[in-house]
């Protein structure tokens, strides 16, 4: 392993000072998390509903939120024989009890219902789960999180503050989150991450030699096989992997952040400067210096969550860069941005336009059958060049059906493999933006996102 | 095997009348054949040269030369122990001694040295040789082809006009000619399918359903492997393959050939219509409906025999190709045009022009000491648009060194691997003609190679 230079303790100190809660900040959420806890037991009696616990999970429950987040996760556990159906009335109405006294309440939906409401201007979701004896025995996927929160409280302690620098580190590196848009990592999983390796530092220095595969066995309870780059076992539950979400590319850029601050540890590793939207002028210079060519395919964003919505659109990405290739466009990158009105899958080629004519190159000449019928569909067919024999098979130049990238996108968007609710909003229509015309949109977020892409 | 109509007996008279010499013809040869043999012998003793014999060989020996043609072939041939250095000096002392009787008179080269005259209005190769006992046991390539004589005369008698007719045919599909330009039917191969396969109909029905490998051994007397796609083993030495300079090309447009004619037999596969010179207007039309893009590569023809140049230029066909797919450019095809005084490499692309970025694609992050040293290069180097991760790997957009063909061949072209004379030639000066450029080009016979590329 290499040697680096220590972290500055005057950077951490910085970096700290920034993203730790004050006293005030921690006091707050304190009473609030009492407040709530109240609440639910009252609602409870009120609608006579025995045997319910209330449980405070997630980094607010933990110590190990950055200041400025304002979320609380509040459990409202019932006994294991609970059936699933009575799981969910009681539950709900508990937590719409509750949101009576809230200033906006929302349903939510994940494997269970679940209610998000605004208390005293935090975000809190009231969570119904079961009271499982372990990890391994639960009826719900939720009813993991309180094992997490147990495991994680007896082993942070007095290291809260190095969870911290992990997960602003990582905000920095743009790989924080595991949600399905960002496929980076989440809370759980950093917070383990500084309980094996034992600091920040020492988990950046480790990361930097990690290659994919990389299995971290905490509890030494799991001997199974997984192949995703990192498998982080769970130590509540020794069949599921913590890191299950991580995109290899993360995973990677993980690496590369970790490897490029223990050269030379800054501040802006934590704080990157954010990128000025980009200006048309300045747009319209890139293109003309790379002179490839940009492809926006803009559509109506489906009123669905992101983790409906960005799986659906990562498949589009992919089916619009096949559906160029199998038409012989060559692809340089692909892109996703989505905001609100409109998502925009951006397509880089080295040409939007191909020539007219295409090689058709059909069997060997000896391979009679195939080759007779290859030779009868062509020879002397309509938008038929010509003919010849290289490299002993039969090839016709043919007319091309699809010269420019606009057209075959604008013919043959629809007919490709997309997930349903882009398919909805895609069939109801969508427009392909070429080169300047990507000026038409004007989002400042699209704008940020354009100034990375070129 | 499939069936077919057999072919109309007045179609082949009719193609007889125009390529079988006449009595007239015939017997002019003979009597010149004559002569030149009495010129041998009368040159031999003039110059008290003993033991000298005087063979007619080739087609012309054998009866199996097309009208119009004028070539003879006299093989003066001395004691299989006189020396390399003897037969040279001595073989061509006679030669020069006829030639006084000549118009005009060539020293010419293939393993040894040979005269090449023109007597009486015919094409006359006067070539020393050695008498071997037999074709296994020769000193000199050309101690064969009296052997090859003997072994025709005694077993095409009577179907002379099938080897006629068969070689007329190879013409019209432009398979004939075993000279190095060509790659493919010799004269001697033609002779021997028609006596293997008994006649010119039955060659072709065989030949439709031939595949690369197909080999024929009249003396059965070979077990030696070939790779060549057709094996046809040298009656007179078991080690040779006779169709050795038959390309795979040729080979499947014989196949070809022989299909289409015996679907419906015509003359015009014997004599087809050839092409008119392209005019500029029409060109013109061509390149603005493929949309493709054409360079031609203009040099001055190298002063060398065609089996030496079109090697050579067949080679500098695959080095353009291969630069220009080295640097990104979609080659369509490839071509060769040789005239005097100006060689033409022609070239099509999908595109002439790329986009100035190009995609730098790295090592592995994990693959630590590799991908840090290419991300250290590329990173904030001088025409570097910009880095990322993708696929795992590290992706640097760089600035393309030339994102024009014509830039890249008239910069590299001199640094491919070249043969010798074209090398030098290349040298010297060389010009790349783009699109409506090629129009500068006017000589006839480029304007009938460029309607067919077209």
């Amino acid at each position: 392993m290499e040697t680096y230079i220590s972290i500055p303790e005057d950077l951490k100190l910085a970096v700290l000072e920034k993203i730790k809660p004050t006293e005030a900040e921690r006091n707050e959420l304190m009473a609030v998390q009492e407040e709530l806890a109240a609440e639910v037991k009252a609602a409870a009696e009120k609608l006579r509903i025995p045997d319910i616990f209330v449980k405070m999970v997630g980094s607010a429950a933990r110590g190990t939120w950055l200041s400025g987040t304002h979320d609380i996760d509040v459990f409202i556990s019932f006994p294991e024989e609970t059936s699933r159906e009575e799981l969910e009335v009681k539950g709900m109405k508990i937590a719409r009890e509750v949101a009576k006294h809230a200033e906006h309440a929302e349903d939510r939906h994940a494997e269970h219902p679940y209610l998000n409401i605004t208390y005293k201007g935090f975000d809190v979701d009231l969570v119904p789960c079961f009271r499982v004896p372990s990890a391994c025995q639960l009826k719900s996927a939720v009813d993991r999180t309180p094992f997490h929160n147990e495991f994680v409280k007896s082993r942070i302690n007095g290291r809260e503050d190095e969870v911290l620098l992990m997960k602003q580190f990582m905000r920095g590196g743009g790989v924080y989150g595991s949600e399905l848009k960002t496929q980076g990592f989440s809370g759980y999983l950093t917070e383990l991450l500084i309980i094996h390796y034992g600091s920040f530092e020492k988990a950046l220095k480790a990361a930097s030699s990690w290659k994919p595969g990389k299995k971290i066995d905490i509890m030494q309870h799991s001997e199974l096989k997984h192949d995703e780059p990192l498998v982080m076992v769970d130590p509540t539950d020794p069949k599921r992997n913590v890191a299950a979400a991580l995109s290899l590319d993360k995973f990677c850029m993980f690496i590369d952040h970790c490897r490029e601050f223990l050269k030379s540890p800054g501040i802006k590793f934590f704080f990157p400067a954010s990128p000025m939207p980009i200006e048309d002028k300045e747009f319209l210079e890139k293109l003309e210096s790379r002179k490839s060519s940009q492809l926006a395919v803009v559509f109506e964003t489906p009123d669905v969550v992101d983790d409906v919505l960005y799986p659906q659109l990562y498949k589009m990405e992919q089916a619009v860069a096949s559906l160029a290739s199998e038409y012989d466009f060559s692809v340089v990158k692909t892109g996703v941005w989505s905001g609100k009105p409109e998502t925009v899958i951006m397509l880089e080629l080295i040409s939007g336009t191909l020539p007219n004519v295409k090689k058709r190159i059909g069997p060997p000449v000896w391979v009679r059958e195939h080759a007779e019928k290859f030779k009868a569909k062509y020879e002397g067919a309509e938008n038929v060049f010509g003919g010849y024999i290289e490299g002993g098979k039969y090839v016709f130049e043919v007319q091309r059906k699809y010269p420019t990238a606009k057209g075959l996108l604008e013919e043959q968007l629809v007919n490709c493999s997309l997930g349903k609710h882009v398919h909805q909003s895609v069939s109801t229509g969508f427009e392909v933006l070429e080169d300047s015309e990507i000026c038409r949109l004007k989002d400042q977020d699209f704008r940020v996102f354009l100034r990375k892409w070129v």
